[in-house]
């Protein structure tokens, strides 16, 4: 059997009790370490799982997966996945793969970013398509993600902007860890209310609502990050987001989509 | 400290390792009992978590809402929700009265349906605005999930419709246990793919693709049930509902939205 276990987003104790239970009796255990990233490291999983984890890079998945799935069949084998196995990155591939061996799986769900954002206040309901914003380079600085928001929004819909990670987890690439921060992405939009959410599910979580002038300025800390550029609030979409916000000056900033200024 | 925590979608274990320890400590837990279900009991859960639980139905957290936040300033208090605290119901009300009454709150992610559905293959990033589907009764028939559908699929992106559970759970109502299955939903729309899921992260999970018209006649057992309507299908997505059709005929119907059959 094959299972692909979802880890959460905070630390090495957001695995559920099942998903642990099956780590701890599986025969091989590999750590998906290329989309991204708990706030502890390999160690400190080992050390709570009791378990030796295997670190499979991008290459090893796409490549080397018949490695993963060898006796798959005739013993368990565990894939882990921070967040949910199928959230903002999905194994299909692996899964179409053992299926095709005629290995059976399964998931454990866990939290995806996909759905905890809604612990800033905006209802999950009313999020349109989901948009991925890249680092941008010298060379590359793809804008498409500007279309997707403005459609969302014209229909009144919440975009959630997921930031990349560009760091040195497990990359054959020798270069400096770099991710691309909340203010960064906000710094290439317009002057809507939007909500920066940084390491959601961790102990320091970090969210912050405000224009996207005001969350261009304010430093959320480490990786990971995510936008929401927001469309029609809701006056209790609006409540929550004062919890957000910094100061009377950002209260004075959280408006509906109309224009009308919402009081508390 | 008022802690909301996600039960996840299957079964006692589902609850990560940090809610359970949280559970174990607090001096008071809540049950929130009207939204969802898991497929096991309060029995099952107080048995699991070696704590009496407190049933919380809707009057209680809208009219009581002060009860359930007693002492919550100087001990700590769980609120336990199935799925994740703000995932397809979320919690606002009871956050914004702790915040106001200066008691902290903090949140533990669980899997939501809202990202859970994705094990289908089908991408997340690809599903629009969220509808909600509510049992049909001879006087009240509401169709403004239709016009949210279209607008979806016009976009090419899929649809998850959430179907009500009409439960005797808490309720105060007397009436049979009902729910809206997958389908008596598929059977209000069109011949479209979709996929039917039932019971998502339990170990029966049932999740089935096909045309509305063969959704409509299979069963999927017990609740609780959700329908995707999908938009523009991606070739890996077609391979990966090929895993949930009904042999052959199951597989014919599978189609890209432009109408080009996809072959295996």
């Amino acid at each position: 059997m094959l299972y692909l276990i979802g880890l959460g987003l905070g630390d090495a104790t957001d695995i559920t009790v099942k998903g642990l239970e099956i780590v701890r009796r599986c025969s091989r255990v590999y750590l998906e370490a290329y989309t991204s990233m708990l706030t502890v490291g390999k160690g400190a999983l080992e050390e709570f799982y009791g378990r030796e984890l295997l670190l499979a890079d991008r290459d090893m998945v796409e490549q080397e997966a018949d490695g993963i799935l060898k006796d798959a069949d005739v013993s368990d084998v565990a894939f882990l996945v921070v967040g949910d196995p199928f959230g903002a990155t999905t194994h299909s591939d692996l899964v179409l793969r053992a299926v095709t061996a005629g290995i059976e799986y399964r998931v454990v769900h866990n939290a995806s970013i996909m759905s905890a954002v809604g612990c800033c206040g905006l209802q999950l309901y009313n999020f349109g398509e989901t948009v991925s914003i890249v680092f941008w380079t010298d060379t590359w600085k793809p804008e498409s993600f500007y279309d997707k928001i403005k459609r969302n929004r014209d229909m009144g819909m919440h975009t959630l902007c997921l930031l990349d990670l560009l760091a040195h987890v497990c990359r054959k690439i020798f270069e400096p860890a770099r991710y691309m921060s909340a203010a960064q992405a906000a710094a290439v939009t317009e002057d809507t209310v939007c909500v920066g959410l940084a390491r959601v599910g961790a102990e320091d979580q970090a969210i912050r609502a405000g224009t996207l002038r005001e969350l261009a300025s304010c430093d959320l800390g480490g990786p990971l990050h995510s936008v929401i550029v927001t469309g029609h609030l809701h006056p209790l979409e609006v409540d929550m987001l004062r919890l957000f916000t910094s100061g009377p000056s950002g209260l004075q900033s959280l408006r509906t989509m109309d224009g009308s200024t919402c009081v508390s």
